[in-house]
């Protein structure tokens, strides 16, 4: 089997398959890059959502949620749950726990956990590559749960084109404190564990926050509230998203900024994989440790040479 | 005042200036290469000691009783607490805790603490230049202390000329479950806090492990007893140091090892701040939001055309 036949499967519905190309693309192996480029052309077509929220406020339930609500119209529904603190990769505890409630052997729908740390790309631009292949998988729907509201989890939303900001009464959400950044890229703002006392002083202080933004009210994202364990509400909520014209995989401002990371993180990669020339490390080292060579100085003279400053930094352009 | 000035000023013994350069260095400030160039020529007289142990078996305790034993004999000592699980940098609270119990005011003794983390390098790289440093500005002795037991931590202590591995019979240290890679590079083990009980019985678990190591006595690293609080044993312990000769800065096999470190952070800066072509990007997002393009092709393609093959690789090489 070569890639091509691998992304055939992948766009034909393989799930088994599926998930290799995923962990072969999160860990940056050597078919990563071809994978990616045969997937792209299949990509596109799905609508991702962005759920994001404090810990506690509910936001696997109201996805499990959400997914089976897209399900009764009949989407394919693919779960990226991105959890960069969790130890796991591939397969985490959230993300068994998950499957385990939704259809279990449901092949329409699919769930994914990724918690990469410390890749030279971050955490962002990981589950940037993983949302083309799931989209080229033709998923109707991509969940994208984010834990947390750090800046890492700020960069996953934004890979989406609709947002759900999840708040709770109960867990002490302050609006007043929250991430400016989150507040901004939400276009809808769940109120979840909605029979909790104190969902209506949160709900009153969300819109006098939204009115301050605009005068017009229809400009204003929808307040929705729900009790994800009981599903209630969550229709509404799936009908009150909108795939949002944005800065996604779509459009030339989000493949201006991402082309530039995937550059350098290929650059990266080449240099990680590269053969240095031993034989001259070696007769340098020889000449350090007898204090006649710099190796700093030795250093910036090998690397001018091996990335010559021209191409990288090229004058006649720009 | 220009490189040359201040590493003049550094070796000359201002303290000021050596932190200033010490930061600019962990950071991989724009000036770092040259000022580790500047000092390199000045460097490799120092005796680098490491210290490393588990947490809470008195290491810095233990250092700084040596630092004061190095002191009687008139020498000048720098201190390196490297803690990768400290959220301070450049001053943490360990160090200056110790500060405080050795003469404040003595300009002889120099105490830096680092916990560079996410660093592309990684923490041994960073510390290793930051050794460079504090050899080159005419310290006798460098102390590095190392905090924990992963692999981090014995990277760093590999950088050191002489090792001291410290034991406490109190917190239940297994020599049986010893990390391999500690005791293989341990040139003396210290029992720390020999006055509890159970030091008679971690003497004899070591004795009987190292026998098993060499037939012969004399090769055996020496076992020091140290109550490290009242300084008892330590005298003994620095008169059983010796700097040995070993993979360290003096070293042609370090430096094979090092130089390729050296060489991969150096390309990895060049692309962290090279210019791409920006107007060829745009251009490209263009035609990718519009699916003309494939952007994995087009990255691989300027990839291949920003770091040439041919250089990295030479074929008549090797």
């Amino acid at each position: 089997m070569d890639v091509t036949q691998w992304v055939e499967r992948v766009t034909g519905g393989d799930i088994r398959l599926l998930s290799r190309a995923l962990s072969e693309i999160e860990n940056r192996g050597p078919l990563a890059d071809s994978l990616l480029a045969a997937l792209f052309p299949h990509s596109g077509q799905a609508w991702t959502i962005g759920v994001t929220g404090a810990p506690g406020a509910g936001k696997s339930t109201v996805v499990t949620a959400l997914a089976a609500h897209f399900r009764e119209q009949d989407k394919r529904v693919a779960i990226l749950a991105v959890d960069p603190t969790s130890p796991f990769t591939g397969g985490s505890i959230l993300g068994d726990r998950i499957r385990m409630q939704i259809h279990d052997a449901d092949p329409d729908v699919y769930i994914r956990s990724m918690a990469t740390r410390g890749s030279l790309g971050g955490l962002a631009p990981a589950a940037a590559d993983l949302i083309i292949a799931l989209d080229a998988a033709r998923f109707d729907v991509i969940l994208i749960e984010t834990v947390g509201v750090g800046q890492a989890e700020v960069d996953v939303v934004r890979l989406a084109s609709t947002v759900a900001l999840l708040l709770t009464p109960s867990t002490g959400d302050d609006v007043q404190a929250m991430k400016a950044g989150i507040m901004e890229i939400a276009d809808a703002f769940v109120i979840n564990k909605a029979d909790l006392p104190g969902a209506d002083r949160l709900e009153t202080e969300l819109r006098a926050m939204l009115s301050l933004k605009t005068d017009h009210e229809e400009d204003r994202p929808p307040i929705i509230r729900t009790v994800a364990t009981t599903s209630d509400g969550i229709e509404e909520l799936g009908n009150a998203l909108r795939p949002i014209k944005r800065d996604n995989n779509r459009s030339a401002d989000y493949w201006k900024r991402r082309l530039s990371e995937i550059i350098r993180e290929r650059l990266m990669d080449e240099i990680a994989r590269a053969q240095l020339p031993a034989k001259r490390l070696d007769e340098a080292a020889e000449q350090i440790a007898d204090r006649k060579l710099n190796p700093y100085a030795f250093a910036a003279e090998l690397t001018s040479e091996l990335i010559p400053a021209a191409p990288l930094s090229p004058p006649t352009e720009d």
